[in-house]
C-alpha cells in the first residue's frame, strides 16, 4: 500500500515564493509531500485526475494555493472528502481579500479549512495540516507540541533582546 | 442539427426567485434556454458532464448564478469556450460582496463576464445574452434595440408622471 | 482510557441557534460531542482549565464559534495543538465581517482552519471535523464520503423539480 | 459593407499600458479593432459620436478600459446596444475597487460585461470579446479553444519544472 | 430672460422618496426648481437634451441622485460646468456604497459635489445649493443662517428634554 | 470693502503636496484665495478665529483637505454658512477612505462637498470652487467653459497620438 | 469645590436608546454623571462651552456618541485634554464602519479610546471610564474587579443551562 | 510598595519601530513604563503571568499592540481590570484593517481603548495612557495641557512656513 502524504497544489508558479513556507514546515515535521501546479480554470481536467488519484495513493490532506477569485480549494474540496486546507494568495490588486473569500465562504457540505492571506497563512497551512495527521499519530503530535514550545522560547529570546536594549538606552 | 439556445444554471435552488428575471427576459426575446440546478462543489462531475453536453447540443452563451464563494460561473468557463455570464447572488451575510468578487476577479484566459449583484445583475445576464446573440442575428439586434427603446419610454413616463405629481402639489 | 471527542466551544449562548447546525452534523456522523459556552475575554481562566482537560481526556479537534473581535478560536489555538476549527458568527452591525478577520488572521505557528462566517460555516465545521477524525478512520471515512454523495443526490432532486416546473410552466 | 471589429477604448492614455494586454489578445486571434482615448466626461459628445459611428460601421463588440468613478463602460452601453466589455483599472488610491463598483453594479437594462481589475482583466476582455464573436464564427471558435488548450499546456509546462526543482532538491 | 434655478434629477423614480427631503428644503428657502426622472443609461439623449436646456434657461445648480453604479450625476457634471451636486442613493446589495464611490471618485477636471449616501445627503444636497446660490445673493446668504440657528436650537431644544427626563429619573 | 477669496485649509503641511493642485487651478482662473495650515483638532480655536474672520472678509468658498479621521472640512462647515469643500488626502494605512467617509458622511444640515479621494480630488476642489463663484460671474463662467473646452482637446490630442502609435506598430 | 463625575455626550438624542447602556454601568459604579445632547457640527459653539465649563466643574472622563461622519469625539478631544472615549453609533447606510473610521482614526497628539461600534460599545464605555477612574480609586477598583467577576459568573451559569439542555436532549 | 508604571506589551518584536513613539511620548511625561514582547497565541501563559504580576506590583495601564487578528489587547483585557490601550498595527496585505477589528469590536464587558492603525495610533497611546494617569495627577495633567500647546504651536509655526512660501511665491 502507498505511504500517507500531503498534496501542495498552487493555482500558478508565481505561488511557490509563498508556499515555500509550506514546504518547509512539512519538512520540519518529516511530512511526506507532493507538490504540483494545477488550475482550477485552465486544467480542471488535470487537476481531478490529481486530485482523484492521489486520494487513492494514499494523500490525507491537501493543501491549495491561489490568489484572485481564488477556486482552487474549493474546486478541490467538491472532488475528494479528505480535508482540504485552502491559502488565499496576496496577489493583484485587492491584495488577497478577493481571495481569502473565495476561499473561505464555502456553501454547507464542502468545507476548505481556510488559514491568512499570505505568507503567514502559508506557514499555517504546514502547521495544520501537522495537526490533523497528528489526530492519529502520537509521535507527530508530540512533534507538533515541541515545535509550538520552540515557538515560545523564540518570542521569549525576543523579549530578552528588547529587555536588553531598553537597560543599555 | 440541434437548435441554438443558452443554458442558465443555479448553484441552489434557492436561486430561482433572483433567476426568474433571467429567464422573463429570455422569453421575451424569443430566446431558446435550458435551466438547471448544478453546483460547482457539491455536484462538479454532473456540472462537467452538463455543461460539455450543452455545447455539444448547441448551446451559444451560459448564465451561472451562485452566491457567496461563488465558484459556478469559474467553473463552468474552465470547462467551456462558450461565453459566460456570471450573476453574484445576493445572499449570506456579506450580501453579495463575496460573491462579486469570486465571480469577477478570473486569471487571465478564462474570463467570466460578470454583471451586477442580485436582481440587476439577473435582469441584465438575459438582455447580455441576448446581445450576445444578436451579434450574428439581425433579427435579435433589432428587438434589443426596440426594447431598449421601451426601456426609455418607460423612464419617460415616469417623468411625466413625476411633473404631473408636482403641477399638482 | 477516555473516548475520543470533539468539543464545540461557544462565546456566547446568543451563538446556539447557529452552532445547533455543527452539533446536527456531528450526530449524523455518530461523532462524540462536548458543547460549553465560554468566553476568550471574561472566563479566560476556565477556557484554559477547560481546553486543557479536554485535550487529556481525549479531545481530537476544537471547534469555537464567536462574533465581533471574535478571539475564542484563535486563544483555544494557542492553548491545545489539537486542530481548532473557527466560526465567525454573523452578530453585530458588521454582520461578521469584523469575526471572520478575527478569527482567519492569524499569525505563523498557530493556524485556525477557519469556515464560511454564520451558518454555512457552522455546518460545515461539523463535516470539516469529521474529515479531520476520518483521515484515521477508514468507517467514518466512507461515512463522510457517503454523505457528500447524499449532498449530490438532493442538488439533483432540485434540479428535477426545476425541470418538472418548466415543463409544465 | 465595413468589416466587423472590436473597439477598444480607453478613458485615459494612461490606461493603455494595462490595456495594451486586450490588444495583444485581438492580434493573437486576427480580430481587427480599433482603439481611442476617449472620456465618458471630458469628450462626452466625441465619444457619442464615436460609438454610434462605430456601430454603423461594423462595429460587434466594444471594450472599455476606466478608473477610479468608471463610466465609460457604462456611458458606452447606454448608446449601443452591441456587447460591452469593462475593464477596470487599478489606478488611484482604491486600487480599482471603485472602478469595479461603478463598472460592474449597472441598473436592469443596460448590461456592463465586467471583467477583474487591472491586467487580468484586460487579458480576458480581449478573450471575452473572441468568444462573443466566436458564437457565430466556428473557425474562430476552434481557435478560441486551441488558445484554451495551449494555456493548459503553459500550465502543466510550468509543473513539469516544480517537479524537477523539487526532484534536485 | 428666464429665472434662475436648481434642475433636481433622479435616475429612477423610485429615488423620489430619498430625494423628497432635497425638494422640501429648497421649499424652505423659496429657491425655484424643477424636478426629473431622468437616466444617464437609459434616456443618455433626453439628459443630453434636458442639461443642455435647462442650463441655457437659467439653471444655476444641478442635483443628481442615483443608486449602484451610479453615473447620473457625473454624466451631468460632463455636459454642463455648472456646480453639480451628487446623492449616492442607499438602493440595492451594498446600501450605496457603490454609488458613493461611482458618485464621489471623479477624475480630475470633472468635479461632482458629493453629499452622504441616503436620507442625510438628500437634505443636504438642498442646503449645499441654497449655499451655493447664496455666494452671490445676501439675503438667501441670510436665510442660510437662520436656518443653520434654528437647526442649533432643535439640538438644544432635544437637550432640554433629555435634562427633563434625566431630572425625572 | 474687503476683496472675495477662497480660503484653502489643510490640517497639515505634509497635505500641500496634495494641494498644490487646488492653487494652480484657482491661479489658472486668477481666482484670489488665501492658504492655511490649521488644524481642526490641535488648533481649534485658531481655525474657528480664522474662519469667521474670513467669512467677514468675504471669503465666499472654503476648501479643506485632511487624512484619516479628517474632519477639518465638517468642523469648517459648522463654523461657516459658506459652501465647504473636502478633499480626502490619501495618507495613512487605509489610503484615504477613512478620510473619505469622514469628510462626506456629514449629518443633514451642516453639507460638506466632497471630491475624490488625493490629487484628483485636489484638482476637482479648484474647478469646483471656480463652478460655485461662476454661478454669478458671467466672465468666469466663460473661462470655466473654455478650460473645459482645453481638457477635451487635451484627449483627443492623446487619441490623436495613440492613433500614430497604433499606425506606426 | 465641585464633585469629579463623567460627562456623556450625544449628537443627537437618537442615539440615547444606545447610550442607555452607558448610564445603566455608570449608575451600577455609582459614578455621577451628566448626559447632553450636542452637536460638533450645529452648536459647535455650545459644545466648546460645555466641555470647557464641564472640565473646570471636575469632570474627569468625556464619553461621546455619534453615528455617520462622527466627530463629537474628535472634537472635544480637541478641546479637553481629560480622556475621551468614543462610541460609533450604527446608525444609517454603512451601519456604523463610517462612524468607527472617524472616531478612531485620530492624528497623533489627539487620542480617542474607541469602543465598539453599537451596543456593544456603549456598554463598554461604561465599563472603560471606570476603570480609568479606578486608577487612582482603590474603592472602584474593587467594584470593577466584582462586576467582571459577576460577569464571568453569567458566563458560567449560561454554560450550565446548556449542559442541562444537552444532558435532556 | 512599587512604583505606579505603564505596561507596553507587543506581539513581536517586528511591532518596535511602531511602538517607538509609544516610549518616547512616555518619556516626555517622566511616565515610569516596562516594555514587552509576549504574544496572546505562541506564549498565553507567559501572557497571563506577566500581566498577573504586573497589575500586583502597580501597572495602572496597559498598552497593547499586534497586528492581523490582533488579540493581544483583548486577551490582557480578560486578565485586568485597569484599561488597556490597543494599536491595531499596520502589517499584512490587509494593512491593519484586520487588526482594528480585531481590537476594537470588543463584546461587552471587557473593553480595550483602541486608538488609530499604525504610527498616529502608537504615538496616541502614550498621550492617552498619560491622560488616564492624570485624571489623579494634576501636575501631570498640567504636563498634558503643556504638550497640547506645543503642539498647537507647532501647526502655527508650520503655517508660519506656508504663508511665507505663498509670499516668496
Amino acid at each position: 500500500m502507498s505511504k500517507p502524504f500531503v498534496a501542495v497544489l498552487m493555482g500558478s508558479d508565481s505561488d511557490l515564493p509563498t508556499m515555500q513556507a509550506t514546504l518547509d514546515v512539512l519538512k520540519t515535521f518529516n511530512i511526506h509531500f507532493e507538490a504540483k501546479v494545477t488550475s482550477a480554470h485552465r486544467t480542471p481536467a488535470a487537476t481531478h485526475a490529481y486530485v482523484t488519484d492521489a486520494e487513492a495513493r494514499g494523500c490525507k490532506v491537501f493543501i491549495c494555493a491561489a490568489g484572485l477569485a481564488a477556486h482552487l480549494a474549493g474546486a478541490v474540496a467538491g472532488i475528494t472528502t479528505r480535508p482540504v486546507i485552502g491559502v488565499p494568495v496576496d496577489c493583484g490588486p485587492l491584495q488577497g481579500h478577493d481571495a481569502l473569500l473565495s476561499t473561505v465562504m464555502m456553501p454547507g457540505g464542502v468545507p476548505v479549512a481556510t488559514v491568512a492571506i499570505g505568507s503567514a497563512g502559508a506557514k499555517n497551512a504546514g502547521y495544520l495540516a501537522a495537526q490533523m495527521l497528528a489526530v492519529a499519530d502520537d509521535e507527530l503530535a508530540l512533534k507538533v507540541k515541541e515545535e509550538r514550545a520552540l515557538s515560545a522560547e523564540a518570542v521569549q529570546a525576543k523579549d530578552a533582546k528588547l529587555q536588553e536594549k531598553l537597560a543599555n538606552a
